[in-house]
């Protein structure tokens, strides 16, 4: 387990070899046996692998490579649409068409996603998140037939590696981890806690090639663009306000 | 890893001996693994295991006991406080106060909160998720001086079990997986998924003791009303509203 975790990298080049439907099957109940809030497990997985689909689902995840090598995408989604049918079916009013309902389906949803890819590595498959899957969610609610109620929150591709890159960098532990309560940032711990990234060689080739002065404008100027944030959130907000998850 | 997934169970009894620091720190790294949008590792975890504090958590988690006896409670953050400080130091205009990152924030949090959840039991260590976090977001903010930008998604507590339960029930896998499309349900496939669940001994005892003719009226009109859910929700959206996560 511990091995698994502290060896995961994203895998972007797949071989073409298909993953076996048995173990599949073992790696999808893996992603059920993740804490589910109130144990209603209000989430789907969609689990894609015909070529047409995967290549439908590739345009919407702005046509990375991997979504088309990769044998097996799967879909996570938060899902009240089947909590809500059998509480109709038993004549039980759902009151989960709000906020908080979404946020927990959401977590369901992701807690699961987790364990499928912990459980794809542990059988040597490798994974990568997809982190547009909220971006064009309303499109991928289109082409996976969702009905309302069902909202995408992540999705990943997955298959037998056809690379094996290094470890990705990451901030110190201090960065992320606060011991009792939140111990806010000052310009000096900031810039401690930063160093390393900055200082890498691929961090250099990347301002290099880009021509900026550093990494955050790297991710400010030019792959999170506050325009494309505000774009994207808006769709987002649209598909929830017309579901009934946003007032 | 594999039998740590499927052996997975939420434990609310717990021994009082306090996890080593070198073993948390272990688990809190293992958190940093999991991926993350871009790199960004935008979201914190804060270790509280002081007594005072700890009891001030246990309130704002509508005082369950295993709050206060489990001697480790992390509460997981989507956090852009962090980043944006970065950004602001280096010239960079950040533009993630906006849904979207909301939500990038919010997985980051909960992918590493799952893996820190399995790395603990891993070491023999028992968990359980508090949904309770979303609830009272406004007070856990202030308890743990969480400045803006900085949102609570998941909380948990952890320590040596003190109980061993049996594992929990959960649909049948067709209930959560669909292939390749969602296959919506129709009433018949909603009275087969739910059989099982539905006719477990622990249903029917909560039904007796409860005076309820069935296990979706448990949940609509006890457990999670949808009074309670529109509260709830009012509270978070007026949270994301304040610090500029929704308009």
């Amino acid at each position: 387990m511990l091995n698994t975790i502290f060896t995961h990298r994203s895998i972007r080049k797949y071989k073409p070899d298909a993953v076996a439907p048995d173990l599949l099957d073992k790696i999808l109940e893996a992603g059920t046996r993740a804490s589910t809030t109130g144990n209603m497990q209000v989430y789907s997985m969609i689990v894609s692998t015909g070529e047409e689909i995967r290549k439908q689902l590739w345009e919407q995840h702005f046509k990375q490579n991997m979504v088309l090598e990769a044998p097996v995408h799967i879909t996570f989604c938060a899902d009240l649409n089947r909590f809500e049918k059998w509480c109709r079916r038993r004549e039980a009013e759902p009151g989960y068409r709000n906020f908080l309902w979404f946020l927990n389906a959401a977590t369901d949803a992701l807690l699961a996603s987790q364990n499928v890819c912990l459980a794809a590595e542990a059988h040597g498959l490798g994974i990568c998140y997809l982190g547009t899957a909220v971006y064009n969610a309303d499109r991928l609610i289109e082409i996976l037939k969702l009905p309302e109620g069902v909202i995408p929150v992540a999705a990943i591709v997955m298959g037998y590696p056809a690379e094996n890159p290094g470890l990705t960098d990451r901030l110190p532990m201090e960065a992320v981890v606060h011991r009792e309560k939140y111990e806010d940032y000052d310009p000096q711990r900031i810039d401690r806690l930063y160093r390393e990234k900055e200082s890498l060689d691929a961090t250099r080739e990347l301002l290099e090639m880009n021509n900026k002065p550093n990494l955050a404008q790297i991710f400010t100027d030019l792959r999170y663009t506050k325009k494309d944030n505000e774009f994207f959130s808006g769709k987002l907000i649209e598909l929830l306000k017309k579901q009934g998850f946003l007032p």
